[in-house]
């Protein structure tokens, strides 16, 4: 058996989530888990992340439901990862009620044999010590990818700063952006980020779409707009899933040049699209090739312009 | 003389900025004036507004340089209008810090007689009963466009209602359509609002650009990514007056299609981007056409997306 083609390592968690729209009770959800299922339509997938003893098989079938590759699944004693928040009225922001890590305080990622030569590295959000941990456990990925947050940025700073030099697209918030680089303008906020080691940075501005700043011009795209969004939770995770699984899937032996980049940035933006329409993971279990199409033809649709 | 293509009738004032990269002080502004002066690149504009005493042949001239013509510009006895403002470092929110309405409290705008026939009308953000006895002035436009703003959605919702409906295309901020259709999600919003009246909806999202809602599908832009940003004063003022200046001089006796009001939105957020690029007004008094023509490429570069 070949490789999988993408291994990502972040959290798998229980959530508890309230939205103006429903609410849902200790569901299936964690960073690594809406990459993965993001990621399953275009690539092989692996997961490394630590569950605790009350992570069953209805939870693991989640992940086994759309192929994903399990065995990095460490379970520890203990109780897996919860996080629970509630939406405002307009979902534009959040509040975190509880948070408890439970195993997620021992996560030490081990990467199976077999997970160690995949071509697609994703570091998802977790300690930066232990995102290089990760990287020197891998044989010369092609890419890497890596997330990090404001907590990272804040409190280990210095060690974010070592992984960010092994890391060759970074996907973070706009605050996030604006925030590690210590400058309000997002254009000059990139070119501080890529000097640190990331080829790429992408960022995410939520319901605005993403931003792309590379060895290229600058690409933005707008988000989908939708009619019906009910649960935001995962949709940054689902985005950087669908981008680096189709970076995957259609970048071959060649380079990732800007074309593809840019594809690959509307396929992450289709794919989170999906998983905010459903409350947590729901969205991305059950899509057929068609309606993938369909929406990112939708995508094209939206945002065409042509010359004056 | 044909009558002038354009008509906009809005706020002609002294404006006082501070930003985090300059100030200035009493220099000329209001949204008719960035309006009129993003317009004059594409079409012949005409501007009524009311005017103190105190606005002298030098702030005449901001407006004369550009060709505008000021025949509908009344001089009222007492002071000009008057805003000043403060930005935040990152210039993504602002406060005001004075507001003096002076003759504004007066304005009863009368179109002159040679600017009645003009075939683009653009009813700026006033109260909407002046709107609507400005509509009442003109004789059939092709097109009429406005603004508003939380003032008068919040205090005079039904007179602008009545204004709305005779209203093809309405240039509106993004929390305002909220506001307007009290409805969060935008795509409803817009559903909302476009059976009130306008055809078309434009929602300005600042920095993360612009959406379109018509009878076509939806559209939207992001904002070109600029690494100097010292104002944003009048941004979304030039982007009307970009959008309807280049409206009036391509949709020549045809209909506005698709692909047109595309066009014309790249090009609002054009000229909002030489805007934003110095103090006030300063950006849009010396382009040539070349320098837009590059910006046009530069924003067709920005969200350039080809199928999958």
């Amino acid at each position: 058996m070949p490789p999988p083609a993408v291994l990502v390592v972040g959290s798998v968690a229980f959530d508890s989530i309230e939205t103006p729209f429903g609410a849902r009770r200790e569901v299936v959800g964690g960073a690594a888990t809406y990459f993965s299922l993001a990621a399953s339509y275009f690539a092989r997938v692996s997961v490394v992340a630590a569950v605790g003893e009350d992570f069953g098989p209805s939870q693991m079938a989640v992940l086994r439901r759309r192929d994903i590759d399990v065995r990095g699944l460490a379970v520890l004693p203990g109780p897996t990862f919860r996080w629970s928040g509630r939406y405002s009225y307009d979902l534009n922001s959040r509040e975190t009620l509880d948070t408890r890590l439970g195993v997620l305080e021992r996560f030490d990622p081990k990467i199976p044999e077999e997970a160690r030569e995949s071509a697609f590295l994703f570091l998802g959000n977790i300690d930066p010590d232990l995102q290089r941990s990760v990287l020197s456990q891998v044989r010369g990925p092609r890419l890497v990818g890596c997330d990090t947050m404001n907590f990272w940025i804040e409190g280990k700073l210095e060690s974010l700063k070592k992984t960010l030099a092994g890391v060759d697209l970074l996907v973070i918030n706009d605050s996030e952006a604006r925030e590690l680089a210590k400058e309000p303008n997002l254009v000059k906020a990139a070119g501080i980020i890529r000097a640190l080691g990331p080829k790429i940075l992408i960022v995410k501005r939520g319901e605005f779409g993403a931003a792309a700043f590379g060895a290229a011009s600058p690409f933005a795209v707008p988000a989908l707009l939708l009619d019906e969004v009910v649960d935001p939770t995962g949709a940054g995770d689902s985005f950087a899933g669908g981008l680096v699984g189709y970076l995957a899937s259609q970048c071959g032996d060649g380079a990732i040049d800007d074309n593809l980049m840019r594809r690959a940035i509307a396929m992450g933006s289709v794919m989170a699209s999906f998983t905010v329409q459903s409350f947590g993971v729901e969205g991305l279990l059950d899509l057929s090739r068609q309606q993938i199409d369909e929406r990112y033809a939708q995508f094209l649709a939206l945002s065409r312009l042509e010359g004056g």
